[in-house]
């Protein structure tokens, strides 16, 4: 084990401010991005919690983020808000579309939020939990970089196209998955070769559409999607609707901000919101409660709700404070000065 | 091969019609019951075709539909359209249901069908392009009987819930998916079973939550999820959303209709349609087009896409007519005198 510290939930903010501040994030985004990226680390999620300021500050270097971009909100329709994100972060916008998405899903039953032009880095799951917080369902789902093959396929083609669901539970965390269309996150195959160990088969392929096992090979090639034909239908969904839907790109076509100025690191984002109460009136707290009888099944025959281990982190947070790698925190002390 | 014989698409349709008016269902669900089993089996999806027409009869014989029910169409909200089925075949409620639907999505941007109390059988995909024929994403989902275990888990609790998908294309037949979130059909379990032979490992679980290849235990014990807690995960969002969140049941509640009348084969189903003239205003065809870009994609590298072989057997179909088994259409004749 790598040696750690923990600090509390108010000096984590405030590095994290510093460190977004230092790099030229104005104050409305590093705020935003801040709140995100707390909330992820404070559920012990290491790989999208405060390691991405890193990423946040070198992305800004690379001029891959306007750092202070305005989001335009849009009232598209009784059910769809858009947010133009201007190049910016995702997460300001989503925070300044939120209201209106809310307020249509309780008018109509069901709302949808574009996000477009956004730079976007993070977990999905503080987005939908933001919603079931409020008593709604919350679906979310976004492109990224093209890394993974189309079932059948031999090339890089569809993003690792994640999504995530929350789903309110009375008294009680909610019911929330979070998860890549893609077999593993493309970080896994970096820590095997970084080992200098083998891929479990079905992970990835090569530059030549070959079943590999090398990790060098596999970030070569392509990487599959989960469930095979199934995952790769889903996949494509995913970035049906997060793309030309809502008027954005496609996977293929982005890639990372780099030194040369040649990526194209913007892409959309598309959250749904759904109103148990819109659809049930006054029978609603009843549904829900019956909809408890199916996690009770679920704890009951020894399986784990998806969340689970997020949310018992959470308890000891809130308790003790936030806890990261000691390197990390030297890391990203250095980014202040 | 079996022997096989084809109809033209009328005789095939005066086959359906009386098979279901001869064993009890009035004419307005004897019609779209064969609506949908004939655009089934022109696509040569012989499980959901008029193979199934013999277990719309043997349901009605174990009292397990009310062949006579007249849905209720409820105008729940701008976005929200229910129609309680009273016990009926879903697909009568859809029909009446999907006017509404289209018009709010029009409308709003994006609407759900609600399906209540109903006996549903039938491929989800007839329903979703329905709605990209008229220039609607649909999204369809529905529980069923639990047969599949949760991922870590040992028992049946969850159902097949499948997932239906279809994205208009311009000019062309639409990109479609409609798959179960069990690895496989329980049918295929049951072919295997028949033939005498192991199913692979991953299928499914004995009675005693151990891996088996088994199929005899297999049906004894429970299906799995494909893709892992990932698949498990989306099973379990189908299942709250095409249940509690409409005010319907869970998959455990449900059981086939039976001899005995103890069945409960009454339960929900979800359709979802979002309006891209909505969310794009002027720039939809531009878009839309756009998306084609991925479909191209994912052909040039020698993928398929999902329905690619069903939209070439409707092409023979609509030519040559409905081909189907001489021993099914002896069947099916035998059930109208």
């Amino acid at each position: 084990m790598s040696e750690e510290i923990t600090l509390s939930l108010k000096d984590a903010e405030s590095l994290s401010l510093n460190v977004l501040q230092h790099n030229g994030y104005n104050q409305a985004h590093a705020e935003a991005i801040t709140r995100n990226v707390l909330t992820v680390q404070r559920d012990e999620c290491h790989s999208h919690g405060l390691y991405r300021l890193i990423g946040c500050v070198q992305t800004a270097l690379n001029g891959g983020v306007d750092t202070h971009a305005v989001p335009e909100v849009i009232d598209q329709a009784p059910s769809v808000v858009k947010v133009n994100a201007r190049q910016g972060n995702s997460l300001l916008a989503f925070e300044m579309g939120k209201e209106q998405l809310v307020e249509k899903a309780r008018q109509t039953g069901l709302a949808a939020l574009a996000i477009n032009n956004a730079f976007h880095f993070s977990a999905l799951w503080p987005e939908v939990e933001a919603l079931s917080s409020e008593g709604l369902i919350g679906i979310a789902m976004t492109p990224s970089h093209a890394f993974v093959a189309p079932a059948g396929g031999t090339k890089p083609l569809l993003g690792t196209n994640p999504i995530a669901f929350s789903w309110p539970r009375p008294g009680s965390a909610p019911y929330t998955f979070d998860f890549a269309t893609s077999v593993v996150a493309r970080g896994e195959i970096e820590l095997y070769k970084r080992a200098g160990k083998q891929i479990p088969t079905g992970w990835a392929i090569d530059a030549q559409g070959e079943a590999t096992t090398s990790p060098v090979d596999a970030l070569a090639g392509a990487m599959l999607t989960f469930g095979g034909y199934k995952g790769s239908a889903l996949s494509t969904m995913i970035e049906l609707l997060a793309g030309p839907l809502i008027g954005d790109v496609l996977g293929h076509e982005t890639q990372p901000a780099n030194e040369q100025k040649t990526g194209k690191p913007f892409h959309g984002e598309l959250i749904i919101a759904i109103s148990p109460d819109v659809f049930l009136g006054q029978d609603a707290a009843r549904h829900l409660q019956h909809a408890e009888v199916l996690f009770e099944n679920i704890l009951g025959q020894g399986a784990r709700l998806p969340s689970q281990r997020r949310f018992e982190a959470r308890e000891n947070s809130l308790r003790n404070g936030i806890t990261l790698p000691k390197a990390l925190y030297n890391e990203l002390i250095a980014l202040t000065h």
